[in-house]
């Protein structure tokens, strides 16, 4: 197979674990006979720095010609305590999001059996997890209209959500539902927000076409707290927006490192894959970022192509590196030193 | 003291758990010689059900004739899933909140050493944990202009804030952190939202009055995984009125038992107590619900109004039942059929 991939490394430790990514891609490009072409271009503070902008119109040009998107990180401190920049990286980001499509981010939580023992949380009420979370990622009260008064002594956010956005995602939830645990759970705070009152409705509407998949809803306080108190209860999760973002922070505990988890944005035309994690400036070039959401990401990309068994061979490249101690320090209580390359080096290595 | 109080026991448990809270405030001012009146109103679903309005004139009136109230819970899963109904329980709740000013919700989360091991957090992650979460109760996404389309195709919930509604509530937290460990994190989104911006920009502002209170900014998807991971870093939690709601349930579960945590939501002129939980439908009448956040929420009360050593023998009152484990099913292991009210009889026993 061909594929064009952009990658977009963006800010803090994304270029360091993004060309591991890259490194384990190759390998696979070459034990599987596939041609993988990488384009490398700028987004977030790194752009900013660059151009002035933080998505610059020869990046999204390269991402519509590409076939995926490696994403690193994006986010520079310099700019979260200046609530009066005009120009700030997350929009690069969020452009990019709203640009592509990419409407529904996917992010699978699992609790790894070789670390349990990582988590804040009790082994037994881990183990076994196995959670797909489905966050809206292009509408709501992130894109709605923002309001400050000239006074700048008032400030607003509108969240909007259309049934059209709604049905889409929701589609993809099901059918992801029916090649899982078969059940969905809607998060929502139908109890307050209109929008969540529509949300519920138009779920439950989607939700006569897959009669095979139970659905049940959660308020997002009391889901907040169920993902702690018992995540085995989790099958698929869909949300909207902004509780898509903090329940699948908050789900990343889990796994006992946030450095473990990645995600897919995908729409109807585009595709992109990235960590979760965010650009961790304070790690920047020291070698000790974990590599293994960027690498995993690189996996969900390689299955979106129908790409299964070269997936699977990352994802065993993985575990084995988990077993085997070969982590960076965030999970490595064993060995020094073993740095962000030295990781990917072993897991290009095993392929 | 004389006190007036009003008591709405509103839904589900509500009315079991706050009897036990007035049966020990009974004990209270027998022992202490306090005057405590106790005048009774219907709110939520039982309102609608008598009067077809969640927050009846009558009850309203009471609570703005007494000086403080007391109250149960709310909520009755016949509305949750139906979301075009038009009364809704929870809308008595907002009334309440918004009529009174009772701007600001204050939620001490403890992990008390005789219950580590009920948590599903590690011991060692949250033994010691003292956090108070202020959460702003009047304002933001619950009260802002709320819109259906006349297709019913397009919701929206709006979001606002002003400086002042971020003030009052800033100085309150700021106080408290004052006579705690002197440490205020302000968790917004700043990194999206127009009005969480506005949030940094004040309460920085505010901070500059309170020169030995250190001020620390985190992003709510942040603080979400924080607050597991390491909760022992949060002295005072302020934020907004979603992210308070989201954030103080997730971090119920350090205490072990979402029963046994109290709130006060306090304003310019009145004061309300809660226990944090719901309305809890399924426990109704089963006497298992446990009355400790509401007991709990009564020596908030006392605190109030600077009867500070009337509160702290309630709390010995609830250290002793935890420790000989006179508890109700959620916290016991060891014996069973220990009633609602058998836990209230012991706490008014030993006062
Ligand atoms: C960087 C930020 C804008 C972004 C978001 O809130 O969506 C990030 O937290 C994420 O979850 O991808
Ligand atoms: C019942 C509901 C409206 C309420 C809220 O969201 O504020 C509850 O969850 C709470 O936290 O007191």
């Amino acid at each position: 197979m061909k594929l064009k991939i952009a990658v977009l490394p963006g800010d803090g430790v994304g270029p360091e674990v993004t060309a591991q990514a890259v490194k384990v891609l190759k390998a696979i490009a070459q034990e599987f006979d596939h041609t993988f072409q990488f384009k490398y271009a700028p987004v977030g503070a790194v752009a900013i720095d660059e151009t002035g902008e933080p998505l610059p119109k020869t990046t999204l040009d390269l991402c519509k010609a590409t076939d995926a998107i490696l994403f690193g990180a994006i986010g520079d401190p310099k700019y979260d305590n200046d609530p009066s920049a005009k120009v700030r990286p997350e929009q690069g980001l969020l452009k990019l999001r709203k640009e592509l499509g990419l409407y529904a981010n996917i992010r699978p939580v699992k609790a790894y059996d070789t670390l349990l023992d990582k988590s804040p949380l009790k082994r037994h009420i881990i183990k076994g997890t196995d959670i797909c979370i489905y966050r809206e990622l292009t509408g709501g009260i992130y894109f709605g209209e923002k309001k400050l008064s000239d006074d700048g002594n008032t400030a607003s956010d509108l969240c909007e959500y259309t049934r059209a956005e709604i049905e889409r995602i929701t589609h993809l939830a099901f059918k992801s539902a029916q090649s899982r645990k078969r059940k969905v759970t809607l998060v929502d705070k139908a109890n307050v927000l209109e929008s969540s009152r529509l949300w519920r409705r138009v779920v439950t509407e989607v939700s006569q076409e897959y009669k095979d998949v139970k659905l049940d809803f959660l308020f997002v306080d009391n889901a907040a707290m169920q993902i702690i108190l018992n995540p085995k209860q989790f099958d698929v999760i869909l949300t909207e927006n902004m509780f898509g973002d903090i329940i699948s922070d908050e789900a990343s505990v889990i796994g006992g490192s946030i450095g473990l988890l990645a995600s897919a944005s995908v729409g109807d035309y585009f595709a992109m894959f990235e960590p979760i994690h965010g650009s961790y400036p304070q790690a920047k070039d020291l070698g000790i970022a974990n590599p293994i959401a960027s690498i995993l990401s690189a996996a969900m990309l390689l299955d979106h192509f129908g790409l299964f068994e070269e997936a699977e061979l990352i994802r065993e490249g993985v575990e084995r590196s988990l077993k085997l101690n070969i982590t960076t320090p965030d999970l490595n209580t064993k060995f020094n030193h073993i740095s962000t390359s030295k990781v990917g080096d072993f897991i290009e290595d095993f392929i």
